[in-house]
């Protein structure tokens, strides 16, 4: 320790921090302004010690390779003092080299309360929490460090936090599921999976799962918001499981209570809470999927026999990927309710498929769609209907019926709102996949991440231990900024399914469907390409099936699909957001609507502050309000910019189907910039309304981290529309990269707050 | 026809021009510009026409409504014209427009030919070249036009030229796969799928398709090349049955014949051809995989026995994910070979596995590792050995050896460059994954893009046909340019494959391995990522057994793995890139070459003209130049920036290790760049060596269009860095969906070029 002898304390202190500032060139011109400024009102310091460092806040004038390698010496010499574990700054680190500067010892100032505040202060404005950059820096690396698997927070605090409104629900059935009953069967030949899967549904029905969002006087248990709840906990078992669920006590269950009337309720709700009762949900067609309204198959009323006549007019019309097809008593048939040859368009019927004994019945065929990428535990099947006559009353007839004279009627009039409205019950279905996907990503977040802080490769220098791969700068930028989206979908969803369960509006109804439809879409891309980089980073361990990739990625596949096309929704997404504006005006047209946007954009822009563009400083990457700023400028400005090309093409009399077919990649790209606006929006409030201080902050980092990987995601446009700058931009890829080096430590607690039973987790390479 | 009667037949010519070209806002100032000089010297017009058409060209005053639905309805009165097949240009029906004006019918210069030419430059300088745009603009969707199937090309031509040299091969071989024998049997049970395949193999052996690689006097077929063609062609078949064909003659044939002399040529190479005697190659392990130094098994000389001791010192160190494990007769194993205590490193050793009856040998353990994601036919497995001995003889000792003393003995005296010699004998392997993961990628394309050509939903208005998803701008998006972006790929890695072949200096292998880690690397993310949106765009069609993308999505999906983790050879590859400049020195100094690397940017950087910034001419950014100069300055600057952070590290004395672990981030999007910046040269080059006109002109257009999309993917960067202004990427945006719609046509024949008989696709949707 004699180098440093003639270096004063006051500098001392300083040189843990100036090290990591020069030595990653992480800091920006305007974080060496600030540090400047606040080094000038130092009164521990001398003028001396003053002039010294101010010198190094020029970012012109970087200090030269021997002052740095003093520095580098000075701490390497205090290499001991780093492993300390109360020491978690670099001011800390500072304070002791100066305590420890033999010639001064006396000085009280060092230990005083208001010094090590002072420093501090300078630390956190350059972005710089914790002494992981400093191991880093001296060639320290992590593993050494005792923090592999603990957690600066409380980990059951906030998974309470994370589990929200259904707290009991979701508990109860993992506490369920941790049953070696639902031990994972991995049965590979699809009939006895699918039996097997049966048996699980029905031990469901049998524990009155089934049955949260049905009343208690039809047999439910009537607990609003519960169904999706429970959904989203089975999806951390197996999902065909989870989809059998679903299609029974979701879709099934949900199309008879959304769509039928007391007498259908009194029926069938509850023997189908039981699953003594199985049905299926039969609405899209081998020839029409995306297109409902385009269905072929026909339900053509008979009021001579007070009956309808259900009937696939070809081969394409009937019914696919139908789940429960080949064990249903019960179909839900979406069908053209056609009365005295005039369509009505789609409506919903109850239609007998198989007797108690379950034999099919006349005029039914059935098909198996065979094997699937995944969820072979679910059995997918073909119908079509050749001519099945059913009493009148098996129409659901909430919003559409046959009177008694035989004549249509129906609250609604305009045959396109009535089929919205009928459309509207699949809303619960959205959220319910958007929440599966994410249980997934949840769940391959905490193999991947598990297995990163196991798994070693590579020796910095031979005789040393091998590095664990979580260590990995690239293997942190894999996982880590997922996980903080992860965070966010799970907290969009979760808003959305409370909100879903209070609206009380049609306005409300509509945009909780917007967002649906944008969620569900966004989330499910999001588990594919999570599980798919989870799988990746576990190399080839993560192709063994024994390792739940296998399953995890083949079952979710379809979720970008299912319950609608993700490209398809998000056009609808795009339209709904066009047409929120249109309760302003009390007018259809879509010109009044496009205009007004054009307006109201105009506002927004003129409010926008252009000093934004280039300021790189560490406080304001991480700030709320910038991230909601630039997220809403990105919503905003492709609405304003969309609705303009809308309305050029309308004006050259351009047919409004070709303008929207003109429009359709941007209208994509909008819904995108509108979804992760809403994200950000509910990952905003969720920090906020946390009581939690230590997890509140924690939150606060990942919000951060979610924000700027989304902003890096969409630089691209950020830089294209001058929102940022090139120096802003590239601050940003290193505030990310700061953030995951900040948030390693905690990553084994930020994947156990997901509460996965380590059953359900049904990988070998983490037990 | 009234109304244009009063409009002179000059400017009539133009109306498609300029109709288009507001209609879309596609027009770019300069472009405005261009076409403004040109009109003012067209001898055709009158003062008037020109005073009337110069005002539109304009950019900050738009045609008004009035105008443009003028123009619209002109258009539109024509609009049978556009149906005629030979109507393929804008001016063309500018032309017909022009003689059809009664008033003028007799002029003689709408007839002439140079009045023609003078009409397609104007059109071509804005960038559109077919009558795709128009129909579009008027709401004709394409649809409506016989071009679904047919190309502007001759298939058979350009899929010759895409097999390239090794044509026979690629012939017989898909010939041979057509047999019904070869049909994809769909066994999901992993022993019986294993056993149908290993059959297969030993076939292949019998048609002398596993001997290409080795020299005829040991029984081989000595064609340079022929397995990597025959790789190639084989994975348009089952992945497992390519798999285990790489095993067997590539990896266990090719470590016995790259590593061994001549005693093992005489006694394995035969019976190893026919299939006869079975091998795996045994170097991963479950400790080590990447860090293939670090190997743990051990193989110990005994100079009194004159043998080997081969031994796994624990579980861990057991060989791992060995495929043929289970009926291997040999296995090559890669152990630490140990004489008198000191390790001299990874050797290769024949290890005898099984008698010929099948039954394991004595200290030989092997565990299956059961089901995995894919590839279920191959028979992976662990293997420990408890001290096995084995005859000196089985060291295959090309590069070190034992000799009569008992001493170890070596051509190459370093231990490091001795292990990387050794493992250059594993180049092969890694240009066939690549190109194992393109022909899969070819697969997929192929299936959707016949799928999206046959698939209906939707129509524009009740009553007409619904249209092909096809024709769909977002549709186009997701498939075109993978297409594109496939065919780089399959010339970049032909190419390498044949430079391989010719490689004839130490120095030219080495700048083949690092293009092979490289594009082995880039080619699977990119096979991963095709197939994942080839299967989405088929929607639930995409997920049934039946057509395939379950099989291509898990059978590929360790291509990113094995052969080298894809992240590990983008660090490997910025190493070589980094290293190839060492040579100008003839030094060993990381810290001259990265010196040498800044000098060499710089003068780079001076020759960079910074007009090309904003230059958004339709011309300029279809031009060869500009795209090879794009990539090259990308892959330049991160170079250079590579370099200099590196640089600065090393100069605080951060050591080598801690510094490329704080730039390995850096060292990944390097390589990314290089490895694009390959591609587009291979593709360039394929063009410029295209000898058929119309196939070189459509090859000219995918190849922009490839070079744009990375343009694109990657415009964070260049707009980062300054290269392009937010008007040139938006414009580069714009003419990529132009590029997708003009291809659009021709799509199918640019699947059907390549070549893969319908047997193989395997998909019941495109049958």
């Amino acid at each position: 320790m004699s180098s440093q002898t003639q270096i004063s304390p006051g500098k001392l202190s300083m040189i843990p921090l100036f090290y990591i500032g020069w030595s990653d060139s992480v800091l920006s011109p305007s974080e060496m302004k600030l540090i400047h400024q606040k080094l000038a009102k130092l009164d521990f310091l001398t003028e001396d010690d003053k002039e010294y460092l101010i010198r190094w806040t020029d970012p012109t004038n970087p200090p030269s390779d021997e002052i740095f390698k003093e520095w580098s010496n000075i701490i390497r010499s205090h290499k001991s003092l780093l492993s300390q574990d109360q020491l978690k700054s670099l001011s800390e680190l500072g304070l002791e080299l100066a305590r420890n500067a033999t010639n001064y010892r006396s000085d009280e100032i060092w230990k005083a309360p208001k010094t090590k505040a002072a420093l501090l202060e300078i630390e956190e404005s350059m972005g710089i929490h914790n002494s992981e950059s400093l191991r880093m820096a001296i060639g320290q690396s992590q593993n050494e460090s005792a923090s592999n698997t603990s957690a600066s927070f409380d980990v059951e605090s906030l998974r309470r936090y994370l589990d929200g409104t259904h707290i009991e629900i979701k508990e109860r059935i993992r506490k369920l599921l941790r049953d070696p009953v639902f031990a994972y069967a991995n049965i590979v030949e699809k009939d006895a999976f699918r039996k097997h899967t049966l048996d699980l549904v029905k031990k469901f029905g049998q524990q009155g799962i089934g049955g949260y969002a049905f009343p208690k006087k039809y047999g439910g248990q009537e607990v609003p918001g519960g169904h999706i709840a429970a959904f989203e906990s089975v999806a951390f078992s197996d999902l065909s499981l989870t989809v059998k669920f679903g299609v029974q006590f979701g879709l099934f269950g949900g199309a008879v209570y959304g769509l039928g009337t007391e007498k259908h309720f009194e029926k069938y709700i509850e023997p189908m809470c039981k699953a003594e009762l199985l049905g299926c949900f039969a609405m899209t067609e081998t020839g029409h999927g995306s297109n409902v309204k385009g269905l072929e198959t026909t339900a053509v009323y008979d009021h001579h026999s007070q009956s309808f006549i259900i009937n696939s007019p070809d081969e394409d019309s009937g019914k696919e990927y139908i789940g429960n097809a080949l064990h249903a008593h019960l179909a839900a048939v979406f069908a053209q309710l056609i009365v005295d040859d005039v369509n009505h368009g789609v409506h919903c019927f109850v239609v007998p498929m198989r007797n108690s004994s379950g034999e099919l019945q006349p005029g039914i065929r059935v098909e198996d769609c065979g094997y699937k990428m995944g969820l072979n535990g679910v059995d997918n099947g073909r119908i079509w209907f050749n001519n099945v006559s059913i009493p009148k009353d098996n129409l659901l007839n909430k919003y559409g019926d046959v009177n008694e004279s035989g004549e249509y009627v129906s609250s609604i009039n305009s045959v396109n709102r009535r089929f919205f409205t009928m459309l509207g019950a699949l809303v619960a279905g959205r959220i319910c996949v958007g929440l599966g996907g994410i249980s997934a990503s949840k769940s391959a977040l905490s193999i991947a991440i598990k297995y990163g802080l196991k798994r070693r490769q590579f020796a910095s220098k031979s005789g040393d231990d091998e590095m664990l791969i979580m260590d990995y700068p690239t293997h942190q930028r894999r996982l880590i900024p997922r996980l903080a989206k992860t965070y966010g979908y799970h907290f969009a969803l979760s808003e959305l399914a409370d909100q879903y369960v209070s609206a009380d509006t049609e306005e409300a109804q509509r945009k909780i469907e917007t967002k649906a439809a944008g969620l569900k879409a966004m989330a499910t891309w999001h588990a594919t390409d999570t599980i798919q980089e989870c799988r990746e980073a576990c190399g080839g361990k993560g192709y063994l099936s024994e390792n739940r990739f296998t399953d995890l990625k083949a079952d979710t596949d379809i979720f970008t699909t299912f319950e609608g096309d993700n490209t398809v929704l998000l056009q609808l997404v795009a339209k709904g957001v066009m047409t929120e504006f249109r309760e302003s005006f009390h007018s259809d047209g879509v010109r009044a609507v496009i205009k007004y946007i054009g307006t109201r954009f105009s506002n927004t822009l003129t409010e926008y502050n252009p000093f934004f563009r280039r300021n790189t400083n560490a406080e304001h990457l991480l700030d709320a309000e910038f991230h909601k700023e630039a997220f809403q400028y990105r919503k905003e400005k492709m609405l304003h910019s969309l609705s303009n090309r809308m309305r050029n093409f309308l004006n050259r009399r351009i047919p409004l189907h070709e303008a929207f077919l003109k429009c359709q990649i941007h209208m994509v790209d909008m819904a995108r910039a509108y979804v992760d606006y809403q994200v950000l929006k509910s990952f905003q409030r969720a920090v906020v309304n946390c009581n939690l201080e230590k997890e509140r902050a924690l939150l606060e980092k990942l919000k951060a981290l979610y924000a700027l990987t989304i902003l890096e995601e969409e630089k691209g446009w950020f830089l294209e529309n001058d929102f940022m700058d090139g120096t802003k931009s590239k601050a940003v890829r290193r505030m990310i990269n700061k953030l995951c080096q900040e948030l390693r430590p905690d990553i084994n607690g930020l994947v156990d707050a997901f509460g996965i039973p380590e059953e359900l987790l049904g990988a070998k390479i983490v037990i």
